[in-house]
């Protein structure tokens, strides 16, 4: 993704993962192309190895991060999620107050 | 690390890496111990898999992340970082205004 411009807020979704990984792949899959045209959607970055994974989301506003949090789909995921996939996560919503990147 | 409470704040770095790792793991090593002793030092969360990684550092204050950033040692990683070891990277002052931990 591109740089994000501040104010703007993140999501920063941490989680350990289970064995189970049943229809996980394919649930982030989906997740990813609905999220694309969710408002207020600026981008994602993440990296799962193994059992850790940590998403970051950016986000227009809080009414947007809420909308997307409720989205049917997503709200599924989020039972599975429970459910199945992860052993324990934790969810922070941030204000971006500034950012800066680089390209060396 | 444990559940980290809001209000704090969170700097999200994330990086493309290089192929010269040349010192990196170690530097990576000396940096979390220092940081430890870092006023205002909250705990980390990171993941890397192969050339991205993510980490997730969580402070008290903007000072207090002001303070790390001047580290002599720190900005000595820094500086490695960008001549040798990231290919580009962001980073991101963000406020926690509300987190949520849950083991399942």
């Amino acid at each position: 993704m591109n740089h994000v411009e501040a104010p703007c807020y993140a999501v920063i979704f941490t989680a350990t993962l289970t064995e189970d990984n049943d229809g996980y792949v394919a649930m982030a899959k989906k997740l990813q192309t609905l999220v694309e045209n969710q408002p207020g959607y600026l981008g994602v970055r993440g990296v799962t190895k193994r059992d850790r994974e940590i998403t970051v989301s950016y986000w227009r506003t809080l009414e947007d991060i809420q909308s997307w949090k409720e989205q049917p789909h997503h709200a599924t995921a989020q039972a599975l999620g429970k459910s199945k996939w992860y052993s324990d996560y934790q969810v922070e919503i941030c204000k971006m107050e500034r950012g800066y990147s680089r390209s060396v």
